[in-house]
């Protein structure tokens, strides 16, 4: 197969995480190995920058910066959350199909790699088609990011294994003291993690459990419904014991009647999500009300996604090898997958990656397995153990300035621009 | 001076922090070089275990487990916010104090310290005086602590430059985060802090800003009522410039009429302090509703206080020193002090450690002084940089054992009990 000589575009999507910018690096650093990938643009905030043709020159950019995106956290191209939506909004989306494929023609695109969770997995594929339909030749890899981690196909998806270390490190802090504290009175603490509708991050905490009375003591997670007297019976017996309670909730749990505990049908994101907050402050009271504890509740929200400061070896790693197997498998002629993390053992943990049809992977969701949970649904077993435990393996070591992190900033050169204003 | 030949007692107190074991290893290590300071002992649960005659045999600890302590969160010997209260509930304080008298006198302590906040050193004070009055001789020394700062006469306390670096670097975190999805709606998110009545720990996240632009956007301290207009017109001002807004809330603030704007005055802990949680969600609120911008809250809670995960060397170097001085100074014949710390310089930054009498110290609140802050109060200025900055400096490496910390737990011989149980 000839090779195709052209432009390589990337852009980042959905909400950041602590190692989405790793896969951008494994991206950035693949492409400068095959020469028939001449020039190496970003996407400024996604799909956005591309229909906006806000294009940055990364071959501009400093080496030793691009190595530190390995390290720094958040989304370095900028993201966002824009749909290009035939089902709801069909003229503006074959408007902005048109308008891409616009951008991709004046800049002799030819690699496109978007970076993101289901909904961007969804806009690559779309893409991929539509390439096909113009006869327009472009090589789409979809590179998997998602904290939540219910990427189907894949093992698990870069960006979770960050979010479970920190998470899992904050939940051992927290129980250091809120133990030291537990006299009498009994002390409770909700920790309230991310995770939407999928409970891998919840579950994940369960790593922070070396002895069997080590916190977190409940985990909640939106797959099983909460049974309120069942959790209270639960809380009450850990108090009981010892005298303090740590209780991690995903931020999507629901009541046996399958409310979300939390929803604020007031803020809805422009997937048509609602906004959740608050499940942990309303278990907090439930406790406070029948059981009399005081409680104290924790909302970690973007910090838990945010910390490049205690992200995970692992998860960096592999989110970089993700995006250097996007551009491997596009030089060689591939398009319309993503690419996956394949795992071949738990002990020692080995992974490879690999490549999944899109057509397979938008819009479905991967929660977690029943059998992987507790009979009564409050703790992860040894098969979620197993699954979990390798991936928040391994030190990161940021360089610190005055103390603080010194994470790195692109200078985002733009590409002089070749068409009109997007109409 | 002829030695006073006897038994220590150390005891900690209040809300842990990142080092306040880091001063109990100070006490312990610097105890083990007189030799007239015979047994080592440490109170449970403050003194709550003195008055319960548990003591814990800290000679009896490995060397580097002690060691260890240095870099371990929370509160090794557990904490209680019990008070002796000789205003509200004099007989109680009575029969308290002639228990624990009965205690020293039955394990021969000579030397007390302890290790906490504003209560606690009004605790350690009533001893002091109580053993003067008594004709028993005892040597009583306070050790700082407290991550709010608002203990007076110390330059600053151990514990806040922990949190300070902590709270500063999760705000740099989120706001590359956030300023990541920084599209056209505008996003602003609110991380609420502790430090109840005073701004300290809200204000030290400006270390956080390196450049003009950065976050904290504005930093709102309970020190400055909250003016609503020129709070929501100094959003909408970052919004329409950076399309982003990362706001830090001291726990404690205040609305113009004084009262708090977050207090749930459902809930009041054991010293009449009301609970104090809300103020970044009741913002969070008023900014949508009013400027129609969609916003996301972070609440740290304990998770600051016990990061020692990334707490500051300077910080732990500190309370270390704070532990240490106090033993010196109670085997050199003192009683009735507190232990300060002592800067001599900001640039490079020097500081030694000194005495303050306790008669001066208990109850009395520091807050931030008014020309460390802008005009409109937003902002600490460069008096308040100069302060802060050298206390987050320095970094911490905490051994870890499946990707997550590796903290010692004491193993808590108890020591004999002599005396009835308390009535």
């Amino acid at each position: 197969m000839p090779e195709l000589v052209g432009n390589l575009l990337v852009a980042q999507s959905g909400g950041p995480t602590a190692v989405i910018n790793a896969s951008l690096a494994g991206v950035i650093q693949e492409a400068g190995r095959h020469e028939f990938i001449e020039e190496i643009f970003g996407g400024l905030n996604g799909i956005l920058g591309v229909l906006n043709e806000e294009l940055i020159d990364l071959n501009d950019e400093k080496a030793k910066n691009i190595e530190g995106l390995k390290y720094t956290p958040a989304a370095a191209l900028g993201t966002c959350r824009y749909k290009i939506d035939f089902s709801k909004k069909p003229e503006q989306a074959a408007r902005d199909m048109d308008r891409l494929f616009e951008v991709f023609q004046a800049h002799n695109i030819r690699y496109f790699f978007y970076i993101g969770g289901n909904d961007s997995q969804d806009t690559a594929n779309k893409i991929h088609h539509e390439a096909i339909k113009r006869g327009y030749e472009l090589k789409v890899i979809g590179v998997p990011k998602t904290i939540d981690n219910d990427l189907p196909h894949t093992d698990h998806c870069p960006g979770f294994g960050s979010v479970v270390k920190y998470n899992a490190a904050t939940v051992m802090e927290i129980a250091l003291d809120v133990g030291a504290m537990a006299t009498d009175d009994g002390a409770c603490c909700l920790v309230e993690v991310m995770g939407r509708a999928a409970g891998w991050i919840a579950a994940g905490t369960i790593v922070a459990k070396r002895q069997p009375m080590d916190a977190p003591h409940l985990i909640l997670v939106p797959e099983i419904p909460v049974n309120e007297e069942a959790f209270l019976a639960k809380v009450k017996e850990t108090i009981d014991t010892l005298k303090y309670c740590v209780v991690v909730v995903g931020e999507g749990v629901k009541n046996e009647k399958g409310e979300e505990i939390a929803a604020d049908k007031s803020q809805v994101d422009s997937f048509g999500h609602a906004v959740l907050s608050g499940a942990a402050e309303n278990l907090g009271k439930l406790i406070t009300k029948r059981l009399g504890l005081k409680t104290r509740t924790v909302k970690l929200g973007y910090a838990q996604r945010a910390a490049g400061h205690y992200a995970s070896g692992v998860d960096i790693q592999e989110a970089a090898a993700c995006g250097a197997a996007a551009v491997r498998a596009a030089a060689e002629g591939q398009s319309g997958f993503m690419v996956k993390i394949v795992r071949s053992s738990d002990s020692p943990y080995r992974w490879t990656t690999g490549l999944h049809p899109l057509d397979e992977i938008a819009n479905v969701e991967h929660v977690i397995p029943r059998d992987w949970l507790s009979a009564d649904g409050f703790t992860p077993n040894e098969k979620f153990i197993d699954y979990v435990k390798p991936l928040v393996e391994g030190e990161v070591r940021v360089p610190s300035e005055g103390g603080l992190p010194k994470y790195v900033t692109l200078d985002k050169n733009m590409v002089e621009k070749k068409l009109p204003v997007r109409s």
